[in-house]
């Protein structure tokens, strides 16, 4: 029985369930954010994960990491694993660039921006459309 | 051909060398924090690395968080690839506590203290102890 954190619930948006991962895009227009959350439960850390979930993880790691490539051209992708404030394992999968506010701190705690509705409609509109969801 | 950027040479010292990364330890004694830099030329992200490696790269982010839980008990591992500053692909994997100077914030950013060298050289023994090296 898997259920997504409230604050993640929140501040996301539901883009299409992988193999292991709920994938999510983060309401926040100033970073191409995504987040893959394993629909598994008690789960806190990467470690806690069975061996053969922990390389489907790195396969939906990357599979973020090329949808965010193809469609926003980063000049880097930041990829990691925190959960100080959010105790359910999640991967925050971001697009970066030389010019983006924060560059180059990282992005948490920065200021956060919801999207325009059009905006993130065609973005979650191509999201699927590449994942064929 | 492998050659460790000079800012992690400068930063860290080594801890083993594993099937796909040099295993380093983070000169701060505030956190204990490992980097594992994968040894391959020209790497920028973990979606530059082959199918296979990435497999080996998330065992090893495995294997390093499984020595900070048993050596550290942290509360949380943070683990990370950012690479915005320093370009060669490497990922963090940090032991957090509710108790750090900066939680819950990330450790990007915070200040870096030099270990003493007795307390240094005992956990690059203790490291390489359980890792056999």
């Amino acid at each position: 029985m898997f259920s997504l954190h409230p604050q993640l619930e929140k501040d996301t948006f539901p883009v299409a369930e992988l193999t292991l991962s709920r994938l999510l895009l983060m309401n926040n227009k100033n970073f191409p954010w995504l987040i893959l959350v394993p629909r598994k439960q008690n789960l806190k850390e990467i470690i806690d994960l069975r061996t053969d979930d922990r390389t489907i993880l790195m396969e939906e790691i990357c599979l973020a990491s090329e949808q965010l490539r193809a469609l926003f051209k980063p000049d880097k992708i930041n990829v990691a694993s925190l959960g100080n404030l959010v105790p359910q394992l999640h991967i925050h999968v971001i697009a970066r660039y030389l010019t983006d506010s924060a560059w180059p701190a990282p992005v948490w705690g920065t200021p956060c921006e919801p999207y325009d509705e059009v905006v993130r409609d065609a973005i979650l509109a191509k999201l699927k459309i590449r994942l064929r969801f």
